[in-house]
């Protein structure tokens, strides 16, 4: 293992970061010197003694190790991966940390960000995408630092895109193959300009979405610039933290809540297809099998849940019941349902109370997620569909033991290491949701707030990048009651879910460690 | 599909079943007419009526499709099995209901049997050794039914064990050639004489454990000879229906507890290894992976229940409450695992209480299960083994992505088909598990006592042919309350675990019924 080649790159990583950081610090004092935003006034200060620290730190670390060169290869990508999330969380964690402490000086307040496991949830949960908070009152936060968590969502989103559509298949990544932009074969310049062209139209497709966005957003004229900014970095990379204590209920607008939906809905599919379409393939982007099962999902479970609300009052995410009328009850079904399958986990409706049924299916959506190649987090829409093809063609050997098919997606042959891969996925996800939830139950034994619902959605809305769960942890709650060991198990499980567990796991086999 | 053939086999099955209910109708009798067992008066005339009707009809099928020949194939086979189960628990109901209308004929008791919701769960939870029951008084059932009950289990189970011991790894039914007693290749008289062979020697051990229970059992002095015999039926099927309402607590008896510890631990090993011993072949059998993971799981979970138990009072299901000192603490916790291990659910403490650790522990077990080829439930042992190798692997893979390393289980190396085969099973057990408790959920929709832990555990227990649960179906507690739809989708459950899903799964599939 070449440890020196991963401290240099991710000291690159973490300078980089904080580079950023040190914008939001300068925006941060522009606030508050020339603009009177005296809530800045502690808030500027961490962010830019934080990023001057992060730049030092990841400078010197890199200057230490800049003399190392050659192939970074497979094990050092995977803990370079792993370490640019586990330890990026801890760098855009410090801001919390430094602001709370100043600006609480002296007083009896108790904030969380006082908290070192709360401050690391809360980067860990920007920069995983998944939008879980341990914030009760959000709109206490200064700007600057409501601008910082959501610039987190959008970075680690960015980072996922790249990584899983543009790094991974490109270095043959065990079963990133079917994910793959196109089909491989001699490219002139080799693998790596390659990638990089390919992380290039990426950042452009992300940057360009961003944009139409924000403006999107802004002409509703419910929303001004910095919420148009906020939610846009949260929506496109499927994160889910608001600036608002309501989230996007409190902008009450029907306006807001379909252009949400459809962001939403395009930040879970896979960012191939925009590759794709950028290359003029906009048929087969069209065609492709994912995408069609990922929109029928998604509407079936619309319905269903549109005709399961029938005569039931609403509660919003404002406290307010409305009248279920059909044009309610649908707008709030249709945003419920894409938030929580896209793992973006914004809320305008309090579904706790709804119907068993239709919070079962929620959950159901919840454990599936979005496309591959997304930022959308569960087991993906594809395991899914080669996960019950496996079971089709498992039934018929049980009659015709000698009949074999090759198994397909649209046009290609899904080959039988890539059908193990994706089963074993599923039920690695699964066997870790529910030792999550045992360990987090185990660890608030005595928390009357935290029953087996609670534990079991929160562990699940975690590991499967979403934020809001059921009970103490739903549409109108926070993860701010844990004790600090669960929420750094939780903090745990969304960097597992972010990263597609293996790359996690590894760390953890005396294998990897061994050998050059 | 060869209908006339499976109807011909179907038919002699019945008639078989029929034919040994009433040698238990004419043991009814007896105990009426000779020896003034007045509980009798109604039960003998139940169970030979139910007896005659039973052999007419399985008669009459086998009659007008005799002339069916052929060879059995496939698909034929799966059929047959499926039936043997789905209509066999019809046949051994029927007693019950005819019971129960005749016992509490122009009475105003309510008795389940009225029910044939209640009789098919009964007798499907007989017939799968499952143990989960509907009657909150068992004492009040007549002797002849309670034999019977416990009968139904000792007949599912040999049933069970001659099914994936001798008929399917010589069919090469997939997956099932690891479980294979013996190496193939080419026997002299073909495959059927071989079948046979092995069946008629499984027969023979069998009757073996069952003679050595029965003396051990009586022999404590503790129990009458009825008792032995029908705790003996129960117990070597792992399946659980006692002839108390506080299960083997009744008998309050370290010796009949410990015997009864031993025969559980037995009756869940892979009845292949006692076939082997048979051969003179004892290290073999001693040195099986499977056989060695499974103690070496239940010993470690024992020492971890009895840990967690350390200064808790101990309610038994009598209704007694007890000091843990450190011999009953070992006791209960291990008759509790070992009962819920093997799927056996014979109770002597109440475990709901427990701390929540240990109730984990032992839903965990539940779904595991024993070894393949026993009457255990769960899993088994064999494919948690199997699926642990295949992440493992998997997990290499993602460095490594070119290693190929043969999967070993023992000596023998598992081949790609039989790890995705064990991986999807898993999958599949706890999707049906999953979908089960939501079904049963729904359908008991303000009925206070199924909350979601009820559920869950109930249709983790059916579909693992376990008995027992938490909550509303834990070990004080019976199934008897569920409605009737439930009761029939637990029944649906218990075949579907019993046998292995898939030959009950295949039967949804259009691809099964078509062609020839």
């Amino acid at each position: 293992m070449n440890y020196r080649l991963v401290a240099k790159q991710l000291g690159l990583l973490i300078a980089m970061l904080s580079g950023l950081m040190s914008l939001v610090g300068a925006w941060s004092f522009v606030q508050w010197k020339f603009f009177g935003a005296a809530a800045e006034r502690h808030a500027w200060w961490a962010l830019v003694a934080a990023a001057l620290g992060g730049m030092l730190g990841g400078g010197l670390v890199w200057l230490r190790s800049r003399s190392a060169h050659a192939h970074l290869g497979r094990r050092e990508s995977l803990l370079l991966v792993a370490l640019s999330w586990l330890v990026g969380a801890v760098v855009a964690g410090v801001p919390y940390f430094i602001w709370a402490h100043l600006h609480f000086q002296g007083s009896d307040v108790a904030h969380p960000f006082h908290r070192v496991a709360d401050c690391y949830f809360e980067s860990m949960s920007g920069l995983t995408t998944t939008g879980a908070t341990i914030l009760s009152d959000i709109e206490a936060l200064p700007r600057s630092l409501l601008l910082w968590r959501a610039l987190t969502h959008w970075l680690g989103g960015l980072g996922i895109i790249v990584l899983f559509v543009a790094v991974l298949p490109s270095l043959g990544a065990s079963g990133k193959r079917l994910f793959r932009v196109e089909a491989p074969g001699p490219s002139p310049g080799g693998v790596r300009p390659h990638i990089r062209d390919t992380a290039q139209t990426l950042l452009w497709i992300y940057l360009g979405l961003t944009a139409v966005a924000i403006v999107a957003l802004r002409l509703t004229g419910k929303m001004d610039l910095f919420d148009s900014v906020c939610h846009t970095l949260s929506v496109l990379s499927t994160g889910g933290f608001s600036t608002r204590n309501a989230s996007v209920a409190a902008f009450d607008s029907v306006a807001v809540d379909i252009i949400i939906i459809v962001l939403m809905l395009v930040a879970g599919v896979n960012f191939a297809l925009f590759y794709q379409m950028t290359q003029g393939r906009f048929s087969a982007a069209w065609k492709d099998t994912e995408l069609r099962a990922y929109l029928l999902l998604k509407f079936v479970v619309i319905a269903l849940v549109f005709v399961n609300m029938q005569g039931q009052d609403i509660t919003l995410t404002t406290g307010e019941t409305v009248d279920a009328s059909a044009g309610q009850a649908l707008r709030q079904s249709a945003f419920t349902t894409v938030a929580l399958h896209t793992g973006t986990g914004f809320c305008t409706a309090d579904y706790d109370p709804w119907p068993f049924y239709s919070r079962v299916l929620l959950v159901g959506l919840m454990f599936i997620g979005g496309c591959a190649g997304s930022t959308a987090g569960g087991i993906k829409v594809i395991r899914l569909w080669i996960g019950l093809k496996v079971l089709m063609s498992e039934l018929e050997r049980a009659f015709r033991p000698n009949v074999v098919r090759p198994l397909r997606v649209g046009t290609s042959i899904v080959d039988p290491d890539m059908k193990l891969g994706a089963v074993v996925y599923v039920v690695v996800l699964f066997m870790l949701l529910v030792l999550g939830a045992v360990i987090v139950q185990l660890l608030e034994i005595g928390n009357e707030r935290c029953d087996f619902q609670t534990a079991f959605s929160a562990s699940m809305s975690t590991i499967c990048n979403v934020g809001p769960g059921l009970h103490g942890v739903g549409a109108r709650e926070n993860y701010g009651w844990f004790g600090d060991a669960s929420k750094m198990v939780m903090s745990l499980l969304m960097a597992l879910g972010r990263l597609e567990i293996f790359a996690i796991l590894v760390l953890f086999t005396p294998r990897f460690w061994r050998g050059n």
